[in-house]
């Protein structure tokens, strides 16, 4: 049951996609409990392979570290002990989730008396491009198979060795269950042809997200002939408007910049509102100081905040920094506010903390982002924060799923048409 | 308030397609009874400009004429005073169409106080790119515009008169309302680098639908970094089941046969079970015979029916012929027939005609494709026929919209989260 390796990447490749179609028609058909059942199988089978997936995982820290890997991508690679518990807990999580498939929707009867309806189903087969972190490739077969779908998986060369455990293991599991153990096939080969072979599959694989830096997303978007979701950067706002309370913008400002700068969540631009300036900036601006932050601010900042405030060049409106670094921009209003982010978003998060519902009324309104929050902080715009269970990842664009993607996300409808004889007059 | 011409293509498109999505931003604070008011103006407009737009049409066919066009093409091509009649007509019918926009879903309140709900809004630009049909500039820009869009709008060369008159009458129309004119944009020129061009504007439109023949939808998808909505072709089964009624089944493969021919719902391949070919096929195919289809079959349907059919070859049963011909294939069982399907259709529309609930339920639930019919027509799969109102193509790609596609297709939604200062611990 482990994962064949050998034949060139123009055999390999389609192999392995078509194969993960026939197993997505079979999918297609299993019931709820059938594939809650089989997501135990494989959370059994992680745990039951732990000594095999943490020395794969030595294997690849070892050339990993032969590399002067950095310590951040050496932490985000690593794979220990505890760490297979929590991939394991992670897959069970998705077992209990609610089943995403057959919901019935949009339920009508037309005049000739066809009764018409929308129910859920599997898109098919769904391949995941994606970099370093090997808990992904159990995270995004669990994900795919709790929606009905079959999944291609392509990690990181530095983690193929415990990518090929983990997959290996999730495998074995299926063999006991109603779910083929072709729903999840791994590419177990570092040749970069492979991905440019896989984003022509588009007769078997019905969408591709690529997770991890601008230019793997923007390379993957340009030469895929299948449907590419894209997560793209999130350069997130935080506008403080003029009702808004000191303690309060304080408070969601230093948590959006400080608690976990790193992710596509943090804040990176902070507008305040003309007439709130004075008062709130040097209280919002100190907290932030006090955590290490570096701010860059416009004139009006610097004027009002000093040399503390590192001038703000044109490029730094628009830089998703994930560092403790904060741009700062003073606004003459709310519109303005909007504009700003209208012209340096990312489409991504944006948050306005107001007392005036008014006013929030008005930013919901005019701002395009896939997800927008009143008196909250952007690290809530998050799959598991918002309700949506386990994330795969969150998209930037509009199309099919924008924001957060949970199991849900990972399906389509079907119109199913049930008549007495109707033909077409 | 005409269409601007001139600059180069490079300089041309990339300032329509950032004037667009100015005025999509516009566009998305407007309500749904100002874009219905906008709606109205823009038929009062079209049926003001109806000399004009029926005098460029005259230079369009003239144009055809001199290239000795068939009468196919001359006829979708031709806009005479009774279809500019039409298109007025459709677009008034789009405009009393429900809003789409604003719809609220998903509502909870999570367990730390933040309430959460999805609201639906637009996509933002949509670009259109279409051969022929001079109302396919009416139609879209109208249901682009309803679901709070702006539209690029790119026509065949053949039309290009017909479309600039139309465009131009649209944009009058707007003139007067909340709507600003610059959502609707219309490329004036024939110059194919301009749909290139087009392609490459990801950072000002949201969606891409092709609408044409095959090469069209291949090229586009090829070459665009901008989303793209797929409208392949349908290759329609219609399964007559052991149980079936052999009046019902001759009605439905009839009309789905014959009624249009040369539509994507039209039906291609049937599928006829065992038992019942000795009785019903002969029935079904002189029927068919009679209004002159050809019949192509596998070696039972010759052995039944004799030199009435012709033998089918491995090319037929992925044939989408849009013509008086038909596959015919005897069947084992629904299980064959469902494999059929999945080897040899288009995910477009597929019909089963029985009288037994479970095969109509296991038919529904093996069969991937965007419309499944039990005891109707094919020709059904239409958005108008299963109640969306007006249709602006049929997915068969399975993201964002599988299916028809109506002004609901047309938007995504956002996540709007309430707080009152929650950070994340």
């Amino acid at each position: 049951m482990t994962v064949s390796v050998g034949g060139s990447v123009d055999l390999l490749i389609p192999d392995m996609a078509r194969r993960a179609r026939a197993a997505s028609r079979q999918l297609a058909t299993t019931s709820g409990e059938q594939r809650r059942v089989a997501l135990h199988a494989m959370a059994d089978a992680l745990a039951a392979a732990a000594d095999e997936i943490v020395a794969a995982n030595a294997l690849d820290l070892a050339a990993a570290d032969a590399t002067a890997i950095g310590a951040a991508m050496r932490d985000r690679l690593l794979l220990d002990h505890p760490g297979v518990k929590k991939l394991t807990a992670a897959v069970r999580e998705i077992a209990e989730q609610p089943d995403p498939l057959g919901e019935v929707t949009d339920a009508l009867v037309r005049p000739n008396g066809l009764r018409v309806s929308r129910v859920r189903i599997p898109l098919g087969v769904v391949a995941m491009i994606y970099e370093s972190r090997p808990n992904v490739t159990a995270d995004a077969a669990a994900l795919c198979l709790k929606a009905g779908n079959a999944s291609v998986l392509r990690g990181g060369k530095e983690a193929l060795h415990s990518n090929r455990a983990i997959a290996d293991a999730l495998r074995v599991g299926l063999g006991t269950t109603a779910v083929p153990p072709d729903a999840i096939q791994l590419i177990p080969i570092a040749d970069r042809a492979a991905v440019d072979v896989l984003l022509e599959q588009d007769q078997y694989i019905d969408l591709v997200i690529p997770r991890g830096g601008e230019g793997l997303i923007r390379a993957v978007t340009e030469k895929s002939r299948i449907p590419v979701l894209q997560h793209y950067k999130g350069v997130c706002h935080v506008y403080v408007d003029a009702s808004a309370d000191a303690r309060m913008a304080t408070d969601i400002v230093s948590n959006a910049k400080v608690q976990r700068p790193g992710v596509c969540n943090a804040l990176e631009t902070l507008l305040v509102h003309q007439t709130a300036a004075p008062d709130l900036l040097p209280v919002i601006a100190r907290a932030l100081t006090d955590s290490g932050v570096e701010l860059r601010g416009c004139a009006r900042t610097r004027e009002l905040l000093g040399d503390v405030v590192v001038p703000a060049s044109e490029a730094d409106w628009d830089a998703e920094y994930l560092d403790l670094i904060l741009t700062v921009r003073i606004v003459d209003d709310l519109a303005a506010a909007t504009e700003h982010i209208d012209n340096h978003g990312s489409s991504h998060t944006e948050a306005i903390v107001t007392a005036d519902d008014s006013a929030a009324q008005r930013f919901v309104a005019a701002v395009q982002a896939s997800t927008v929050l009143v008196n909250a902080s952007t690290r809530f715009a998050d799959g598991g924060q918002l309700g949506l269970g386990a994330e795969i990842g969150i998209s930037t664009s509009k199309l099919h799923a924008f924001g957060p993607m949970g199991a849900r996300e990972l399906t389509t409808r079907k119109f199913v048409v049930e008549g007495t004889g109707q033909i077409r007059g």
